[in-house]
């Protein structure tokens, strides 16, 4: 298999200014997974209970998304999260959480699963992170998110963690959070210290930055006149970006500055509909249109100055 | 002449969390023509006091910054900014402002003055702003810069002026406040329908962005280890990008892209230092230098994607 994402799969119920959506397909693992299968292969490790249905799970056949290692405990019910977004939809107001299966979740991994090329360590408890790790010991590469709950309350386990994983993605905000140092520069190369060899910052509206140990690259987001729905575009960023470098042979910088455009390509479609509307009908062409924009909006012609006057006419 | 510059010229004194600084050469159109002087051969339009000296007026001179057009009333105060910054630097909290001299400012332009190829109407009332303006009726293009005091007093004299002007350069709160549209892509639409062919938006730590009828183009800001003194930031970029399209034939899309860059890195030397210190003594090679760094940051291949799963090794 070609990329394993491990995180949750929840029903959530989101009301922002524009309207509101009733048990939706939601979850970190979800929205990734629903992202990467345009790109590759993915394989699923979550768990949901006896109400996650046949409609649910047909989305996941849709894309081709391998379920073998999505447990099922049918006296449980699935993870339920209802949050509000007002006009600044930067900022999302949880309203209800219930972890329902999730409280209990301990990652099992498949002898096929734990073959995967590329390994996406979703939003889960930094010491599950660090055992579903372990279990894919021959990964070529593995990337890692977070949240502030884990970055607030479990920052030493996180830690560990971030050291056994080639790549963190994280919200500016977080990396801030996570060591302590306002200025975004500093922070990266402090993460970086710490052992990944690439970091990626999302940034919302203002776009996503890569570092690495010698370079640094920064893009804008795609320009949309309205959003709709944030809920998962972290996510589905993570999704794009890891799906499209296990699509690749080659792992280096430039397919990783690739996958920064095609992740925030698929974030970009993520908030323009509820919850993994949009995303789930997408076509590769529509994808590649956008990706292709990118180049438009961000390109401008190498030729340095040299002082000049010219008149007027 | 190249470029014609309206603006203040003012003594500043800033206290920042890293250093206090009195008594500095500031003012719009000091750092904006300043910064420009790399490009091409610049002209000043502003107001000083008696207590206006040589070694303010030998910076101008180094630069070959030509003062004909440089009012000076002996009797008179130059205007004193008092400025502190605490560790958002992006907040700037003014403890005293003095107009004095620049209270009566009426921008007188000589002949050479009006026949100036490029004129930048930097920060002063929309009335002034629309007098030199209309003196200046051969211009090839004509930007116009403003704040938040005259969006707020004088609202509809500024619309007359943005009417009247090819570029507009503001930053994105500015974008906001003056059509009163949170969404940044929809403010750009609005400030383009009433009349400049393109909009240039300053975000900060996050870039710029380049709006056009038909195009955008947005770039990162230079990644600063540390920011120092931000003020004259906004004028600064304003200067390269003046700057560097006066030193261009050709005034198209593809020259303000890269004036843009050039903008940029202008306002990244900037902020590393107090006042002007640090772009007063810039090299064509810093410069250019930069500008490079700039095309490795946002370079990536463009190569649509297909479909692919890779497999394990």
């Amino acid at each position: 298999m070609s990329l394993l994402a491990v995180g949750s799969v929840a029903f959530d119920e989101v009301e922002t200014p524009f309207g509101k959506c009733e048990k939706m397909l939601g979850g970190s693992a979800s929205h990734f997974s629903i992202s990467a299968s345009y790109f590759t292969d993915v394989r699923l490790v979550a768990v949901v209970g006896g109400d996650f249905g046949a409609e649910e799970r047909d989305v996941f056949a849709t894309h081709g998304i391998d379920t073998s290692d999505l447990e099922c405990i049918p006296e449980g019910k699935t993870f339920r999260w209802r949050g509000r977004y007002d006009y600044d939809l930067n900022v999302a107001h949880t309203l209800d959480t219930q972890l329902n299966v999730f409280a209990e979740f301990k990652p099992k991994l498949s002898e096929a699963a734990k073959k995967s090329r590329l390994l996406f360590l979703g939003n889960i408890q930094p010491d599950l992170q660090r055992e579903v790790r372990e279990q894919v010991p021959n990964a070529e590469l593995v990337a890692l998110d977070t949240m502030n709950l884990w970055i607030g309350s479990t920052r030493e386990s996180l830690q560990k963690t971030i050291e056994c994983v080639d790549v963190m993605i994280i919200n500016d905000a977080e990396a801030r959070q996570l060591t302590d140092i306002p200025n975004l520069i500093k922070a990266a190369r402090k993460i970086l210290s710490w052992g990944p060899k690439a970091l990626v910052v999302k940034r919302g509206e203002y776009g996503a930055a890569l570092f690495t140990k010698d370079n640094y690259f920064a893009i804008p987001a795609y320009p949309l006149e309205a959003v709709f729905d944030p809920t998962g575009a972290g996510d589905t960023f993570a999704g794009g970006f890891m799906g499209y470098l296990a699509s690749q042979e080659a792992l280096d910088e430039a397919a990783m500055r690739r996958a920064m455009i095609f992740g925030s390509v698929m974030a970009s479609f993520n908030v323009e509909e509820f919850g993994t509307e949009r995303v789930k009908r997408l076509t590769p062409d529509e994808i590649n249109t956008r990706f292709r924009t990118f180049k438009q909006m961000t390109h401008f012609e190498e030729i340095p100055f040299a002082r000049t006057v010219v008149s007027s006419q």
